[in-house]
């Protein structure tokens, strides 16, 4: 007996690692775009879903963004059919707000929603490898916003319509994805958008990666996930923290909110400048800059009598016990 | 009257910010290398110092590393004489572990400290700008521990001496400092080893920086120095809230120490990653990598049973309701 390729092995452990989590006789939904990631991550559920007893869907979405679309798109799922999943493919039409490239990603999670639905799934898997991971986090610090921005794409994340997105692959480098496809004879497609240097995310995977590696050493890539995964504990935390919290220190008013200045000074600035910034999202759905959040914490931590201050969509002033955000 | 440079007028009232929290009589120390960056620094502190009745003396560390190092640091004294600073150097034999560059520093630090206690100043003045912090911030994704590793500088910090080490120039860019000398006729000193690509710091400001602006957009070294602040804040709250507890779950024995398994489950990652790594530290002197440390966390969270854990120094395993770390 042939003894299984390293690169089968780590795949097929990341996606049995994910599958674990599932109830015997679940339904998952593999987004299958045909490149070497999906196509490695469909084979490997195809053959762990077997023997854990988990039904294996793929779907296809099709953009028609490209001219070959539907032939990828149809040799993607005469793949899948291959490897012993039911394959379907589904043709949207992309358009819409902030480029083709959000709107496209946009369209896919809607269609990739429905799949799961439709199928009764308890998950849809994704193909995001450590590499994607790296790049979002590279994409992250020009943002600036500290945790928020670095903690990357979630390995398992339940939106509110219960759906499931899982990742199994957010630890695998994306050349193993590849060298899995050559060990397994399948025949992948090189996304042309992928060399296309007007995306921000290639130009960090062309010019920003390998210029970090030959300065900082190899290894940048894994370091960069390993914070990312750090810094969504961190978040996770906080958000905890907070959750626990904040029903008792906000009152909602006719035209606004306030929350307890006793209560924000008896927190760390960490959990403080959150607060101030859920509390304003939530009611005004305004994401306030580090400026301005520092500005509205002043109001607790160095009080000398400061008239309101105007945010976005709303003010902030001190009243009696209490910081009250204002509709403008 | 011409009017105040708004280079001028942005350094005074960055270091005027920093002196503010200083009682007035009190003396502080302007590292002083001789660059623009300190130069800057010992100019401005000298016009707000007189204004506030702070003394301020400036210390040139001359670690004799290159040629010409005495003239260096003779001219910086004589330029912070012109001031009105009352003006040292001292003279520093550097070898030790590290390379040159660690020993540089410390013995650095070590001088200052010592000047500082010799004046009876208040606080130590460091001239790192809102560049260095970025370049900080850079090297430390090389490491990949999360929020430690990308938190950089800190503005103020209170060593365990009692001695005060303030940045008040953490949020002016390297230029400033530059113009500031310009438009104030200071003859600055450009440190050769500032262009030396052996130096991993080198690279990043010659090579790394400039790659982030001209991919990731402009304002990249700000997006950094404002993460860093973020993450700094997050680190200290849960410094706090560890701080607040581990007293009352942690217990001394014969040979280690060992933790609560309950308190480890009611907390969230964030927090019982975090202490697990403090009390390995504290107890043993050991920094456990990350997958040393979720493997203990599994002791907690996935227990089946598992046998001790071997880790550097030390081994833990879960014995009744704690988590025993034993000297090995």
């Amino acid at each position: 007996m042939p003894s299984l390729s390293p690169v089968i092995a780590e795949i097929r452990l990341a996606v049995r690692t994910a599958l674990a989590d599932l109830p015997e006789g679940s339904t998952v939904v593999v987004a299958l775009s045909g490149g070497a990631d999906s196509l490695a991550l469909a084979a490997a559920t195809a053959f762990e879903g077997a023997k854990l007893g988990v039904r294996v869907r793929s779907v296809t979405v099709d953009h028609g963004l490209q001219a070959d679309s539907d032939a990828v798109a149809t040799r993607a799922a005469s793949t899948a059919t291959a490897l012993g999943l039911e394959a379907g493919i589904v043709r949207v039409e992309v358009g819409g707000e902030g480029g083709p490239e959000a709107a496209a990603r946009d369209a896919r999670y809607r269609v990739l929603k429905g799949a799961a639905a439709d199928a009764g799934a308890t998950a849809v898997l994704l193909g995001h490898t450590l590499d994607d991971q790296a790049e979002t986090v590279l994409l992250g610090l020009a943002r600036g916003s500290g945790a928020a921005s670095l903690q990357g794409m979630a390995p398992v994340r339940e939106d509110d319509d219960g759906v499931r997105w899982v990742r199994p692959l957010l630890g695998v480098r994306r050349a193993t994805t590849r060298a899995f496809c050559a060990a397994s004879d399948l025949e992948f497609w090189d996304d042309p958008h992928n060399s296309e240097e007007r995306f921000a995310r290639v130009r960090v995977r062309d010019r920003v990666l390998p210029v970090l590696e030959s300065e900082l050493g190899p290894g940048i890539a894994e370091a960069l996930v390993r914070t990312a995964e750090q810094l969504r504990e961190d978040a996770e935390a906080f958000d905890e923290m907070i959750h626990e919290t904040i029903e008792d220190i906000v009152e909602h008013a006719e035209a606004g909110i306030s929350v307890s200045v006793a209560a924000l000074a008896a927190n760390p600035a960490a959990l403080r400048n959150r607060i101030i910034r859920l509390v304003v999202d939530s009611e005004f759905g305004v994401s306030l800059t580090r400026l301005q959040t520092l500005e509205v914490a002043r109001l607790v931590t160095d009080w000398s009598g400061q008239g309101p201050i105007d945010l976005p969509e709303c003010s902030a002033a001190r009243q009696g016990g209490r910081i009250v955000f204002t509709a403008r």
